[in-house]
């Protein structure tokens, strides 16, 4: 099997499992319970703040664990503006965000909030006018994605962030996709809080966090005494010690982001040469090492994705998470891609377990499956 | 180790780490991906939400799984509440809610919703005149925990059922500390929603659920294409696989119930008998089999707990989650019981793991080493 669907989620690394499991069998005490064993779990609860807090550049105190980043996003977005001062009301979120997070956005406008979308460029990066047009003295909140989940597009962090600085408005990052791929420091971005999820950096599942900046004005959403009171329920230790290992296992992180992108560069280099009707979405901007979006011609996703699956490779049509519709990509939309090519879009996403053989054997097998089609479509188009 | 804090949490079962591993170590692709990897994910969700429905007499359309209960109380309340004609505002909670829901309530006053809490008699028992005058035709929720966390008071949950009901009002129920130790059936109930987590049962931490009837008119808080529209983020598949696994576990519960009373009274009357000066809360009233909750005089709740640590005992104050602290149990008091005896509140709560020898162990060893200080407070007393 040749795992092409990274961006979706990614294999826990054996390191991790190590550690989780010790947790899981021994290290199961309820970390608010006072005895011996309450305390030794508390112990490394602490310990995995500690780890979490020096690998992302924060302060232990500025990290809240999640069961993921959905609720880490709820929790930033909902937890930001209740404390916003009455007259600024305005919320404005990429039109690119994570399909669930632009959920998040229409539940907001339904409820009376007035949410803007930041309209982003055919290139899929960020309309800079657009954002600087749209973030002034009104707005309560900004969330923005650090890359795109489906385009791989790494997003203006610093330039939004100054944009909302300015504005006096707050930041929330959702760097779900970046983090582990690119280097990383929470001290340095200007965000208010960044939303970050395991299971796409070679963690479990169910465990995520949100890093809020010391001093920003929270109302937390999930009522409890755990986690300073800004996060109710039993802490989910075996998975937050996973994340702890997750993130100390990343390692350099640009080396590997290096790696990967030759990877990436090389498969989308022998695909466009073996079929010249391959296009790549995003191509020429700056982008996740391992992401690449593209069509073959206008073949369907669901025909490329079959081959592929007969091939033994697992990739996606987009969004794992919408991934099953047949609706065209909200991103490829929003980038003015027409509806029949956004429907022959399949998302390759190579990671931590990718190496040049997987591009290798990709690369000798898919073009003669798809290039009897392509002729095909040339042969039959009206 | 004698374990005698099973309210707090429970050691997962053998059983349950044992079908966990693998998914987290096999299992891991994303439910929502098309490929073999992740159908194949999809089919043990559904296996396990099959599961969980069978064991809890609930449709697996029911199921809703979170990180836990405290996600899935907050959940219910919230969305139950978005959903409530206009006309009802009103919410009723009880006033023995986990300290966590209890800032649910708080915070939904804050916000404007009239709340009302349910008083509890004397005994631990909830006060019924007092239901019966508080649910009215005005009442949108009300909120009952099916059994109290540090009392052990089986609550009412069947007469609150029809009150709510003959109301027109929806039920939410806590059942994280009833389910596994007394019988359980969702669709006997009468209840709209249920709260449950798997670390109660012998299942790990970061999971749980939330029954919904069906047909019940409910706003999604987290926001995603999972759990139909009803909860969004990435399933925490081994952790759901585990909860399943913990509930089939469970067998006869109430030959299980049996047995933990026997022992949990052998464990009163041995401690009555040694030391007269204990009393023991809600004796005389249905309670959760296990539970003990007592005092021993007034000696301080510290000093007992760092006789039972001596004795390798882990007991507790009360709830995990308010442990710690110096504030008197927020149920005692709503039981009328005066702060200082409240302040010497013991509670020993026994579970699956529970065995004879644990009880003879403790009532050998505990009474000698707490006569002396009960003997001296005696001679003390002002």
């Amino acid at each position: 099997m040749i795992y092409l669907d990274h961006n979706a989620t990614t294999p826990p690394a054996p390191a991790v499992l190590a550690a989780m499991l010790p947790v899981l069998s021994s290290l199961w005490a309820n970390t608010s319970s006072q005895h011996g064993l309450g305390q030794e779990a508390k112990r490394a609860l602490s310990a995995a703040r500690a780890t979490v807090a020096r690998v992302l550049g924060c302060k232990p105190v500025e990290v809240i664990f999640t069961s993921g980043a959905t609720e880490a996003n709820h929790m930033a977005m909902r937890g930001l503006l209740a404390m916003a001062p009455p007259e600024r009301r305005r919320v404005v979120f990429s039109s690119v965000e994570h399909a669930g997070h632009l959920r998040l956005a229409r539940a907001l406008a339904a409820a009376g909030v007035q949410v803007d979308l930041l309209p982003v460029l055919a290139n899929g990066t960020l309309d800079l006018q657009a954002a600087q047009a749209l973030i002034g003295p009104d707005v309560a909140l900004v969330s923005l994605m650090a890359a795109n989940n489906e385009t791989g597009v790494l997003m203006p962090v610093a330039e939004v962030a100054a944009l909302t600085q300015a504005a006096g408005a707050r930041l929330h990052v959702d760097a779900t996709q970046f983090i582990g791929k690119q280097p990383f420091n929470f001290s340095t971005w200007g965000a208010d809080a960044v939303s970050l999820s395991a299971h796409k950096l070679q963690g479990p599942k169910g465990v995520g966090a949100l890093l809020l900046r010391q001093g920003v004005p929270f109302a937390p959403q999930t009522l409890g005494s755990q986690e300073r009171g800004r996060r109710g329920g039993t802490e989910n230790l075996a998975g937050i010690v996973g994340l702890a290992a997750a993130l100390e296992l990343l390692g350099d992180v640009a080396a590997e982001a290096a790696r990967v992108a030759q990877l990436r560069d090389a498969l989308e280099i022998g695909l466009t040469r073996a079929l010249p009707q391959t296009h790549i979405w995003s191509r020429a901007v700056p982008r996740l090492p391992g992401t690449s979006y593209l069509r073959f011609g206008q073949l369907s996703v669901d025909v490329v994705l079959q081959r592929l699956e007969r091939l033994g490779v697992a990739a996606s049509s987009g969004a794992a998470c919408s991934s099953g519709g047949s609706e065209p990509s909200h991103v490829l939309t929003a980038m003015g891609v027409p509806a029949d090519e956004a429907l022959a879009a399949v998302r390759l996403s190579l990671g931590r377990t990718s190496t040049q053989e997987d591009v290798t054997y990709l690369l000798n097998a898919l073009p003669p499956l798809l290039a009897p089609l392509l002729h095909e479509e040339v042969l039959t188009a009206p």
